[in-house]
């Protein structure tokens, strides 16, 4: 805060000045005693001034209102939302949300640390505050192929921003817990006041291993019991909701028993369809205040617990000094915010983000699809014998290493929708090397057609699945003319599209018109067969090598436990 | 922590090598849930690697006891104990005491920033752990004369040292409340995670305008109240025991009705003898505990809030990737430590502290009374009329503002043992200016003779008070050639002394030396009729020129509620 500013605010404090704005009468939440009491909140230049009685400025009336702190979300990925900073803002808004810290690896895989400059460039002065994390496992396995690796020079760069924080999640668990000298370098980046983890079902020793290398929180746990041993060691316990991993509820009884210190919430993968259906943090405070969490104790986790355990100086309570990011809340059941301030301003009210300047989006971050020219040729299965098949699991990301007999048409492996064996392809997109894995893969019910995305955790090569090459192929050219996105083919012509131009990954549009061109694309593919909820996601993460048991990337088969490139065939 | 060590670490927590020591069998605290749990506790390279069941190492028996972290005094003025830090750690590790956060404005008074670098120099490799904060007001006043003022710049260049944290307790609140530019550049100080605050009795509108300048902690609540207040708006609550403020008991109920959250314990200023007879943060949590708080709550408060509260990652807690500063403890009642470990190894048992070498003294740090020869003339007190008469109140830093009839000898104005009336002079001693200020001061008892320090907060200059003339010159020309301390004197010869060569503030010798000196002071002063508990604390603040009603620095009397130097005369 500037000298000038500061000084005013101190004047609006003391009463000598008229504030901005006053909130008249709510029941205001105190984070830092858990306490309600009642009285006006002035603000200055976007900070709060003080709470007590205040005469002057604009005055929005709010009694029998409940006046909380913006909620804060502790760790999440805006890519997931498919929506760039900007949109992402106008969709979390509403929802009471006003500050998140993300882990911007997605466009990291794909424009190295210039896709993390943009993300702080493209969040610079968004009534949501964006706080970056340095991502550190890109790529998230040598199988992968990302535009290139991101060094911890350009961690170190990245820290040198406003608003970057520290090291984003460390996925290389087994890499920290082995002591893996490049690894823990990433830890100890300078710029870095912390380093956040992830480390899912890590427990007793190898868990004592992961926090002895100084790692602090964990969004990762299933259970309250392995969420208990990780704040018993020191480490920030952040409750994840996201759209694949719905793991709230669980966690809960770690909250009733052993109280809200030490836990946060996290959405960390929110589908666009989730954050406009059921809402972001705000959706987690209902859903733990229905578990029979007292209110107190929910909205200090939605908000101060975030800031401290991102070390969010004047973030995340109602108090003199503190960023002005405040939520009316007409009931403590539904957290629908009838009115969301941020840094002192309406930035939504009844559920409409107030409009703001879209930022430009720069040419270097769109037009990311770099593929060399798909030829039928690049798709040929050939193996003799049995062959491995990727079998998906409805709703997780793990999937199934299965081996069957295929189908063969002149010798090559093909598809057959008859036994739901679809082929599968990850298409190098970002150095043009034409490299290609190919595969079968079950459990999508796909019976004619394609369907393919930029969107592949985490590399973000393309990868297309269908049952004849022909819409393999459609599929494929469109993405490169659309500069990446969702589409589906029939009879090797495209019959939908959802365009991702930024870094393959986001639109620029509404979060309202995302989600219509997803649920068209859904319908679509129900219509070809698809069985499955969530088509488009589950593709998404069929190239992620970190997850067992049998994935595919451009480099071919992954067996995730023997963490190596395996064949086809399964001889 | 090197990466070597890093990954020597982890392999400790996995099982894979041996650790340097294992405390077996303690009830464990864990300070993040609050919880005991029982377990062989692991070290390695002075980091805690895990808590579970370990093979190796040393062994150190502690089933049946209580392991819990090292303590850790939030605010403090390590010049307080008259110890160097090396002293001062030995007489605290003992008390179970690993951390300090200090504030070393005393030595800055008296050294500029060299004294902040010495503090720092003076403690690097103890097994105490020195966190020092940049002194904020230096001087105390613009009516004190201390070697030079502490700018903005020093500031910064304290805050780019490894150990310095942030913008040390900010006195000047009605400067901060007034919106002064010149103070609210010191809280913004390059460098400075954050700013420590001090607020007697500021509450309401002028409490939210001193929070509203991000100021976050307070130690000077007097009560519960006002405490409350405080934490309300965000501040951290460092609950105080004090010699010349003792707090604790009066705060309590904050604790228990509200939680220990953002409350911490701190010292602030300990005389050396309670320090040797009452202890330290160990003595805060004996009462505690008795005051009726939850063991388990007492325990967050002297340990992990602390580091909470300063941000210090790593500090406060048994957990992997802590530092291994730990105590075991028989009972939780008396807090007497049995054994205390700091960065791993055992620096106290059964309260004595390990041996370690003591650092040398650098010259520049000695010699530091540097005043013009005192004359009798100097020490002339001239007045027509009544005059102004300093009354000390015992055991309170606040004095009286009397106006008496003075008796007087050849048209001066002379001291008068038979109406307690005794002579005070504070002469310069930094730049030998001759500057001398004089007058009265009644409350001591003293009968005969005269005594003297060059601890005279808070520039230091030397503070004299005395019967005859004689006494105090004595006094005066001992306390130059000793380069400070504090002396005693009758009939013109001096009869006892306590050297303080650091600064004029601090002895070298062990806090016992300090402390047997110091009580045959009191002793002689008894028998020259002083009849307050601690005259030599009581004379150090008489020049404190902050505190009301009247003070006197060596630029004259003050009267602190004018803020304005006042002549002898009270006419």
């Amino acid at each position: 805060m500037k000298g000038r500013e500061r000084a005013r605010l101190i004047a609006v404090a003391r009463g000598d000045e008229a504030p901005d704005t006053v909130i008249e009468g709510a029941q205001v939440f105190l984070a830092h005693t858990r306490e309600w009491i009642s009285g006006d909140v002035a603000i200055a230049d976007g900070m709060v001034a003080g709470i007590g009685s205040f005469e002057g400025g604009e005055r929005i009336d709010a009694r029998g209102k409940w006046l909380v702190p913006g909620f804060i979300d502790a760790h999440m990925h805006v890519e997931s939302s498919k929506l760039t900073p900007a949109q992402f803002a106008r969709a979390v808004l509403p929802h009471g949300t006003t500050a998140i810290v993300c882990d911007p690896h997605e466009v990291a895989n794909v424009l190295g640390s210039d896709g993390v400059h943009w993300m702080l460039d493209a969040s610079e002065g968004l009534p949501l505050t964006v706080f970056v994390m340095a991502p550190s496992c890109v790529p998230a396995s040598a199988f992968e192929s990302p535009r290139r690796e991101l060094t911890v020079g350009d961690m170190e760069a990245i820290l040198r921003r406003r608003r970057a924080l520290g090291v984003a999640e460390m996925m290389n668990f087994p890499g920290v817990i082995a002591g893996d000298p490049a690894v823990l370098e990433k830890l100890e980046v300078r710029g870095a006041s912390h380093a956040d983890g992830h480390a899912p079902g890590v427990l007793g020793s190898s868990l004592d291993a992961y926090a002895a290398a100084g790692i602090r929180s964990d969004h990762e746990a299933f259970t309250a019991e392995e969420a208990l041993e990780k704040r018993r060691r020191g480490m920030w316990v952040l409750l994840r909701e996201a759209s694949n991993a719905r793991n709230l509820v669980d966690l809960l009884p770690l909250v009733r028993e052993h109280g809200p210190e030490f836990c946060a919430f996290c959405t960390d993968d929110r589908e666009p369809d989730m954050l406009l259906r059921d809402g972001h943090i705000n959706q987690m405070c209902r859903i733990a205040v229905s578990e029979g969490v007292p209110v107190e104790d929910v909205l200090v986790m939605a908000t101060l617990n975030a800031a401290q355990a991102h070390r969010l100086d004047g973030h995340g309570a109602i108090a003199p000094g503190y960023r002005a990011d405040l939520v009316v809340l007409d009931d403590l059941s539904s957290f629908e915010p009838s009115l969301v301030l941020a840094g002192g301003r309406v930035a939504a009210r009844d559920g409409v983000a107030s409009p703001f300047p879209l930022p430009a989006t720069p040419a270097h971050v769109l037009g990311t699809v770099r593929s060399a020219p798909l030829r039928e040729a690049d798709l040929a299965l050939e193996a003799d014998g049995d062959v491995r098949v990727i079998e998906i699991v409805p709703e997780q990301l793990i999937t199934i290493a299965r081996t069957v007999s295929p189908s063969r048409s002149n010798r090559h492996v093909v598809a057959d929708p008859s036994r739901d064996l679809a082929k599968i392809a990850v298409i190098e997109r970002h150095h043009a090397t034409g490299r290609v894995g190919r595969g079968l893969v079950t459990g999508f019910g796909l019976t004619r057609g394609a369907f393919a995305s930029t969107v592949a955790h985490d590399a973000h090569n393309v990868v297309a699945v269908g049952t004849d090459d022909a819409s393999i192929l459609a599929c494929a050219a469109r993405l490169q003319e659309l500069g990446g996105g969702c589409v589906v083919a029939v009879e090797g012509s495209v019959t939908g599209e959802l365009p991702l131009p930024v870094a393959g990954l986001l639109s620029d549009q509404p979060v309202e018109d995302v989600v219509a061109s997803l649920d068209a694309l859904h319908a679509q593919l129900r219509e070809l067969g698809v069985t499955i909820e969530a088509p488009f996601m589950t593709l998404s993460f069929l190239a992620l090598s970190v997850i067992p048991a049998l994935k595919i990337t451009d480099r071919g088969l992954v067996d995730v436990e023997r963490f190596e490139i395996v064949p086809l065939s399964a001889g």
